[in-house]
């Protein structure tokens, strides 16, 4: 195993000492392993808490700024972080109007999310959550009962926070939340495996020129192995299964997202590919992501995730965003 | 070899359609194998053209937009555009004020683009190259004499764009170019090597615990081969190459670039330890990227970039930049 470490005790908050020092607009609490806005909390706005395990970058914590999150929780790599953390981070954004927590759906995470949300509730302060699980791979998985939430937790996050920024409810940012994943559906493919650093060795393996078709972002086990095929059939095959899972039409927002080993290059031409299908279909794809959002370590591989958009949709996805791992001139 | 592509001869021309097709703000001509800013030229302004191999995306294609380049020129994977490429974006850009190319110091793209400047030339417009060659590692390379160009790359081109954007004369843009080359150093590690997929095989094989420090992006031999040691350890040898070769004070901007398959997470990691063995020594970092800028295919490993800043240069690098690849709020 050769990674940028100094040990695998200290990978996470290592790489959140970085993160603070990279961003002079976050606060990073080093103990508690949370990042905030350095401006909070925010009088009279929603706060939005997210977290999960890491290995996942820039998710979460790349998504704190204006337009987007005030805080993320940070875990262990591929490990769901604990109540007292999000219990922490609620308190830190609560600006006097509730917190929204946007929970990916792992079994730990959203048990620990729960809890964090009565611990809350009990100091007075109002929380909603949303969960999301735009996974279409598989009914259940390894840490999930249901489906997974991935990509779609990007485009949550993001039009949500607009939501917020703009002054809405508890109630009105967690519809729009909901909306967003109700409307959104993913599928991932991995070519390579990636190696958890505390445990060294890669978390499965795959033969010369086989794939995992629906693979989970921390190496969880797909629909099947197939043979490697080209980005066009691969481009089909995905977006078949999200099809049949929720007919694609009208105006989309797609993701081509990279697990982190694959090059750009490459999401481009997957992209190329994806929007022709699309369109030739008949769909319009109107707001793109191309690049790194949701990443499992080092993973050779990508994800596709599309969200049939509304025009109050595409207004909030145009709005405004400022954090490390997304922006876009205000 | 896996790789999310449909055949190796139209890696180039797929990807620049995905391009296209994810980035209405650029024009691609997909015979030319050029971008352009959609809205060129622009009357008045200095027009700016890079380019080289391509592989080491963003670099350069997504970093064509308001506030860094007017086009760039994309070779095959690793191998130099042509000059009629070179001509066309620089006859595309030329709003009159003359052009200005900034070329990596690799032997082809060097005698190519001084090519594209005589026949441009020959053409009544203007052009001035500024060649980089900030990559301490080695005098003399496998495509180079002198040294490679590398990670300055992305700063000349940011800071030149900014400069060319405010009016400036094409003299007065090529002296802030050559100013950040003559400012900035770099030094590159690989973990891993690439596979360049006409070639389908590795260009080259590294131990199960052995890296090569002095890496180049196309996986040119470096300084030596070593054992893999902390990221800590990295940071100090990597910032003492640079530091023997230029000394390290006052105000930095620095970028910890991943190579293309390196984890966001162990980025933040080195860029820690990055940070504080700089402060340790009296110098301030008051500037940064952390993430994938210039790369190398699906290469696992990283490269530090520091520029000596200057107020001027400062400014200039906190000007709005609306690219693809780097952009921050207008």
């Amino acid at each position: 195993m050769k990674k940028l470490i100094n040990s695998t005790d200290t990978v996470v908050t290592d790489a959140l000492a970085g993160m603070a020092a990279a961003h002079p607009s976050l606060a990073v609490d080093l103990d508690l392993k949370i990042i905030t806005r350095a401006d909070s909390p925010h009088t009279g706005k929603v706060g939005l808490v997210s977290g999960g395990g890491s290995g996942h970058e820039p998710l979460h914590g790349g998504y704190v700024g204006y337009g987007m999150l005030d805080a993320a929780c940070a875990g262990e790599v591929f490990t769901s972080p604990v109540p007292d953390q999000m219990l922490a981070a609620t308190k830190a954004v609560n600006g006097g109007a509730g917190v929204l927590h946007i929970v990916k759906n792992y079994t730990g995470d959203v048990l620990n999310f729960q809890m964090a949300a009565e611990l809350a509730d009990d100091d007075g302060i109002e929380v909603v959550s949303v969960v999301t699980n735009d996974d279409v791979a598989v009914q259940d998985s390894l840490y999930t009962a249901g489906r997974r939430g991935v990509g779609a937790t990007v485009f949550v996050e993001k039009i949500a926070g607009a939501r917020a920024e703009e002054g809405a409810s508890l109630a009105e940012v967690a519809d729009v939340a909901r909306a967003v994943n109700d409307r959104s559906r993913s599928l991932g493919v991995a070519l390579t495996s990636c190696t958890v650093p505390a445990a060294g060795k890669p978390t499965f393996e795959l033969g010369e020129s086989e794939i995992e078709m629906g693979i989970g972002i921390h190496g969880e086990p797909g629909r099947e192995r197939v043979q490697m095929a080209t980005a066009r059939e691969l481009a089909g095959t995905v977006l078949d299964a999200i099809h049949d899972d929720m007919p694609l039409f009208d105006d989309l927002l797609v993701m081509v997202n990279g697990m982190g080993g694959t090059p750009l290059l490459e999401l481009y031409i997957l992209f190329n590919e994806v929007q022709k299908i699309l369109e030739d279909r008949g769909a319009r794809v109107t707001r793109n992501l191309v690049g790194n959002y949701i990443t499992s370590l080092e993973m050779q591989g990508f994800s596709v995730t599309v969200c049939r958009l509304t025009d109050e949709l595409t207004r909030l996805w145009d709005a405004p965003v400022e954090t490390p791992g997304l922006r876009w001139g205000r």
